[in-house]
């Protein structure tokens, strides 16, 4: 390595703080010495072993397994940098592991998969899962994280949950809930415009009308996704069928005109002319990061609610609001599944954490507001008794 | 859950200890507040990725995987409990993964893959491989741990390792050089008869012939392993191969008639009438668990050096002299495979710890003796840049 990139690796905090990796194992349990030892590894281990065998589910309470999420990436959309690959991608999944544990008490392992191939990453998985209480997907990319996503639902009995789809969703639903209780309207009579029918966009277009929003629209890069196009994936072809009840057909910015809400995760932008034609009091959620679609001062001059995804604005879209509580409360109750009731009632409970104090600077909480995971977790636990998918 | 099985749960020490599992995961950095959250996450951790990407070496650097290892178990030889399954193996891995940081500082995350099919198990290994420094292959049943080991070693350039063969090989040579030292016979003088020819007993006969004993014949149910058998797998007609230069062919009791050194770890008896014909002054290492093949009590009567594999008789051989530092000094060179040379170098560490200390109960040193990892793992990294496999 050259003197110059060795000094900026050397002096550059970031690097700093990820020399030797952000993560380590700890035992919970001593071994300071021979009894110790006869307890926690041989001979004590084989009746824990041998009760197992007998009760598989004794697994539950007497290994880790319970508590642990495996953060499975195969590193083709990692951030804003796309196709990275398996060891480049590490970092983020070693912060998404810290950031389980931080705000979840969840234990997380990152898996960063040699292989692109959707057959391959649902064999591989479910070949580990019986190592780990749930699965968490990340950054892989669209469309083949549907796919994988859905096979694995289907295989697994353990909860299966791609966030940069359905984190992101919750979020984006707790914020929009409260910027319509702030401006004094309901879910329904909401016209939505999603610009970007990527993993996020689908998902958020998902709850969206799952949990009533009048109308929704999803756009790619040619526009409206509406089912007299041609060009559709199976995907989109889906996202056609249960969106655009308006049958709109033309592009974003024409899509925009007279919406009460724009929600972006395309990483693209958008003219002022285009905001400029929205419905009055409307609300913009610029999602991309680092350079978010609209910028918020623009924003502010036509909304009553701006969002971004970034942490130096107010009202930052940030997954960690959701998955760690998410997964908390799924884990806590054996859940078998991740149902979109569980995601809905997530994004309620996030929502109603700041619903007293609601300011157009503060339809989310912070990251850091220290009511989010339990609160989630609670509603996220009790959803999953309510629809039967607890086995505790 | 019956009651009288539910309170068993309860008070049993080994129950109450496992309760909740053994380990976790913790953070080694802060994430405090949103300055945190932007170093070690978004947007902070892009740059680290992008580092890696460019120059897939720093990956050893800027993550934790340098210094993780996979515990990969099937399920199918779990102590001497069998085939017990994935889930069932689950505390015996955890149990593992502690030993590795307590004693070698070494990061371990157990992976207990729901396949016994050595394709699967190959494919499945080197796709997560990735996340990982090297692969601690554990309680795979023969013959497939050969198979399942060679290809693996192929495949990837980082350490794998099947500690049921050469973790209890590296700790037998090194008690029976000792053994040798105290009672003034060079290791090509000794004739040595091993009881069982499963994984250990294959990995202690190559690393025996490799350290240079004189003789070393391997015995399975069927008598002595000879190349005149038809009867003999691969793996077996291979290990006669190099084994038996006596060209015994008769049963365990006969060949056992002049020996100086028994190695039993077949679970199976032998007759005090045997061990009565072993040379005078051998050395019997009876290391079944929990019932060593020959009661201590009978072969002190015969030898000069007792060993077994328990830890309330002196003389235990255990792994975890081994596996901690092996591991540590591979990764600590970032060795892309571990050799014969480094693993002979391990046992040689290993004896020298107790050189200057030898007794009859004192040929090996004891699991908590706090000399044993940090000599392994320098003589290992020293044997791995000796041999061209280091890379730093």
């Amino acid at each position: 390595m050259d003197d110059e990139v060795s000094e900026r690796l050397r002096i550059d905090p970031a690097f700093a703080l990820h020399r030797g990796g952000k993560m380590e194992i700890a035992a919970t349990v001593p071994v300071r010495d021979r009894d110790d030892l006869s307890l926690a590894y041989t001979p004590g281990v084989a009746k824990v072993c041998t009760a197992i065998a007998e009760q598989p589910e004794l697994a539950d309470e007497f290994t880790w397994t319970s508590n642990v999420v495996a953060v499975v990436t195969d590193g083709t959309a990692v951030l804003g940098l796309g196709d990275i690959g398996p060891r480049a991608s590490m970092p983020v999944m070693e912060g998404k592991a810290i950031l389980f544990k931080q705000f979840g008490g969840v234990d997380a392992v990152p898996i960063t998969l040699d292989t692109t191939d959707p057959d391959e990453i649902v064999d591989t998985v479910v070949r580990i899962a019986p190592s780990f209480g749930g699965i968490n997907l990340e950054d892989i990319s669209a469309p083949r994280c549907f796919e994988i996503e859905n096979r694995l639902k289907d295989l697994l009995d353990i909860p299966v949950f791609h966030d940069d789809q359905h984190g992101t969703a919750v979020v984006t639903l707790a914020a929009l809930r409260n910027a319509a209780r702030l401006t004094n309207r309901s879910l329904g009579e909401l016209r939505a415009v999603i610009s970007g029918a990527g993993a996020a966009g689908v998902a958020i277009a998902r709850i969206l009308v799952e949990a009533g929003i009048g109308d929704v629209a999803v756009t790619d890069r040619k526009g409206v996704v509406h089912d007299g196009r041609t060009d559709l994936t199976d995907v989109k072809r889906e996202l056609a069928s249960f969106t655009n009840k308006g049958g709109l057909t033309g592009t974003l910015d024409e899509a925009l005109d007279g919406a009460d809400v724009f929600i972006g995760v395309s990483g693209g932008t958008v003219a002022e002319d285009a905001v400029a034609s929205m419905a009055k009091g409307c609300m913009i959620f610029a999602m991309a990061n680092p350079d978010p679609e609209i910028h918020p001062d623009v924003a502010h001059k036509y909304a009553a609610v701006v969002a971004t995804g970034r942490s130096d604005f107010p009202n930052q879209i940030n997954n960690v609001l959701a998955f760690p509580g998410i997964f908390a409360g799924a884990l806590h109750v054996r859940a078998s599944r991740i149902t979109e009731g569980m995601k809905i009632a997530a994004a309620e409970a996030l929502a109603a954490v700041v619903a007293d104090e609601l300011s157009a600077d503060l339809v989310i909480p912070s990251p850091f507001d220290p009511r989010v995971a339990p609160a989630v977790r609670e509603a996220v636990a009790a959803a999953a008794r309510a629809e039967g998918v607890a086995r505790r």
